[in-house]
């Protein structure tokens, strides 16, 4: 197939075959064609877009482009949740064990964290002995007994995603909703869960801005799930502020731990509770506020709390950390960040958050950059709480105090303060399913 | 300067400044971009294309991107003409020493034949010992010995228009108009000559298949040849019958001179004159009519055709192989395609019989092939000619007999015939200056 010619084709405003979009995939993820025509097709892309078929036969293609995680060995439904990435994103955390708990199997595969957002492999890594770095076999065998694995993503998931995606990133090709939610849920198809929940953050902390944007990009993503036959809905949630109070790796685990017992910050405990409503209505068990129900119930009797440990104890880590978390080495220096002003916190620049909790070592700028476990922010006072001057707003921790100067300054810059309390923004924006 | 973000700007419809142009045509030329930052650019360029300052801005720059020719050591006024290319086109070889009789200095650089097209440095280098490689130094002093010289394009001539246009070829972003008249712009200007002629041909065997594309095309050219300070102006001609009879290199050499000794082809002849007319009234030398008797007379005194002679004696050419060109060497085969119907010729493919032409030896598939001086094809009838079954219409000349089965079968393909005569197209179809 003359791959300049398919160029030319889409230029022109042209839908591609199946045929032509299934050679486009595989010549990505076997680099048999130059990366330069690769790109000039993603800019092609960009302007003259994929229709759902054209998008359908991408995602399936870049699935198939690589390992296909087998769960057939694994009993029972098999359930998947999907973050698009945000600031305190500690879901996966509390949501996997939860649903765990009510018996829909969790095998779940999950990325690292860059750029602004967190990623639930570098917090679960924060304890000791854990292993995201599993065979397939051990996959299989820690989610039959236990119902629950959460591992780090194999070097061949989808290499045709890894491929375009890396191109993307530095042609200016990443803006096009079906090639966003192509590179998605690819992963998603290759994880091969039957059902899938999809959290769509929206807002000042997430990669859609506004809901309008996200709204299109659930939309997409469930009618690309649907066409390859997956039980998918997804919920849009408010990421104009950061989820919880905690931004950090060990720092988060604190929280999802806290969470399962009953005492976690208010709005993550609601976007959890719905986000394994949502799952657990798509597996068959109840109608949606049934199983609302039932996800609280395994918080309060515990259950989903020993699940959690369980699965830290069966892929190599000190279950003890879970059961007592004070065990979690604390960051050296802190440095409280303080109000010099009287007001309501009026909106933040959630990206900015992340962004500080980067510079203080919790995240990563480069994909080779090291992390530092115990870096990052605990968030007192969010939009819409009053406060007073001389008031602690956060306390930013981390590994040289050096770092904190500048951390400071760029954390007060993403706080905005006003003499009005600003209108409340409901957590769950929409639900596209 | 952020590459990434250029593409994006460029990509969302804003134009490009000074000085971010020239970082993309430098950084071509330094191969200091990856090529496929470069390529997501193209197409971006191809979607939004450029306004007419970036496309200035953009062909001053390809043209400093390299050598530039110092033409300041040559007297009085520098003369260069350029055409689209064709099958046929011999023109150069006719119109430059007719002009350098007339007193204006030809200082021109050539390139070689690629595709269906023939090259100028081809056709000359099938005059034994012609050198077409010369030093900067060879070509002034040539240029101010005879007024007249024709080099080929150093390996340093606009190394960024090489670059991007090796990148467009192969990722579908050639078909667009500005960065065509830039690509070709780009090396007029390094050519550095004070007044220049287009000759920008239209039809079945040229780039542009219509009028209104050629237009668009030679318009673009006269903007930026004019926004660059130089005089210029193009003329439209027709190349939807191959131009003169013979297309091959030493054939073509051969149909130059017999058109300098006043017995060519009336349309070669009278191409010819319109382009020397127009340079030369660019020149200052008088009014376009004026100019046309002018190069006329060169051509009656037979002074165009001595400085002909002496250009390839300067050269290191045997001069005698213009004097009599009974000299060349002949193909060892030749086969005539007889008609097989009588009526009249109402159109040729002209790109398909450049196509025979290649496949005969005369031309280059691929930019590293090998050609064959003496290959090519004697045209005995073309559109609106009346033919009489038995009528040689073409006789074809070759090394490799066993190449005419295919050739000439494929020379049918391109030559319609009907029961009436086909209206004339006019050889001039307009003027943009």
């Amino acid at each position: 197939m003359d791959f300049k010619a398919l160029i030319q084709k889409k230029r022109d405003g042209f839908a591609l075959t199946k045929e032509e979009i299934e050679f486009f995939a595989f010549s990505a993820a076997n680099e048999t064609v130059p990366d330069y025509q690769l790109s000039a097709m993603l800019m092609a892309i960009f302007f003259n877009s994929l229709n759902e078929e054209e998008t359908l036969w991408l995602t399936d293609a870049m699935a198939r482009s690589g390992d296909m995680a087998d769960l057939s060995a694994i009993d029972g439904i098999k359930g998947d949740k999907h973050s698009t990435g945000g600031v305190g994103d500690k879901t996966t955390l509390i949501v996997a064990p939860i649903v765990a708990s009510c018996g829909v199997k969790m095998a779940k595969m999950s990325g690292r964290g860059l750029g602004h957002t967190g990623g639930t492999v570098d917090k679960l890594e924060s304890i000791p002995g854990f292993r995201t770095s599993l065979s397939t076999d051990e996959f299989t065998d820690i989610v039959n007994e236990s119902g629950l694995c959460v591992a780090g993503q194999s070097g061949r998931l989808c290499p045709a995603d890894k491929k375009l995606y890396g191109l993307r990133d530095v042609t200016a090709t990443v803006d096009n909703m079906p090639l966003i939610a192509s590179s998605i849920m690819s992963k998603k198809l290759a994880g091969g869960a039957d059902c899938i929940v999809l959290d769509v953050k929206c807002g000042s902390g997430a990669f859609m801005k506004d809901k309008a944007s996200a709204k299109a990009l659930a939309s997409k993503m469930v009618e690309i799930g649907r066409g390859a036959g997956k039980k998918i809905a997804a919920l849009i949630t408010d990421m104009d502020t950061p989820l919880g109070k905690n931004v950090g790796n060990s720092l988060e685990v604190i929280e999802a731990v806290e969470t399962l017992k009953g005492r976690g910050p208010e709005d993550l405990t609601e976007i959890c509770i719905l986000l394994c409503a949502k799952l657990l209505e798509l597996a068959g068990k109840g109608s949606f506020d049934e199983c609302k129900l039932l996800a609280k119930a395994k918080i309060d009797d515990g259950s989903a709390l020993l699940k959690l440990a369980e699965m830290v104890k069966l892929q190599g880590g000190d279950e003890n950390y879970i059961l007592n978390t004070d065990l979690f080495p604390k960051a050296e220096f802190s440095r409280d960040v303080v109000a010099d002003e009287s007001g309501y916190i009026s909106s933040m620049n959630t990206e900015g958050v992340g962004s500080v909790c980067v510079a203080l070592g919790a995240g990563r700028q480069r994909k080779e950059d090291d992390i530092d476990p115990s870096a990052g922010i605990v968030i007192e006072k969010k939009t819409g709480d009053k406060i007073e001057k001389g008031d602690v707003i956060a306390t930013l921790y981390c590994s040289d105090e050096a770092l904190f100067d500048v951390a400071e300054k760029q954390y007060r810059e993403s706080v905005f303060i006003a003499p009005t309390k600003p209108e409340a923004i409901p957590l769950l924006l929409d639900v596209v399913e």
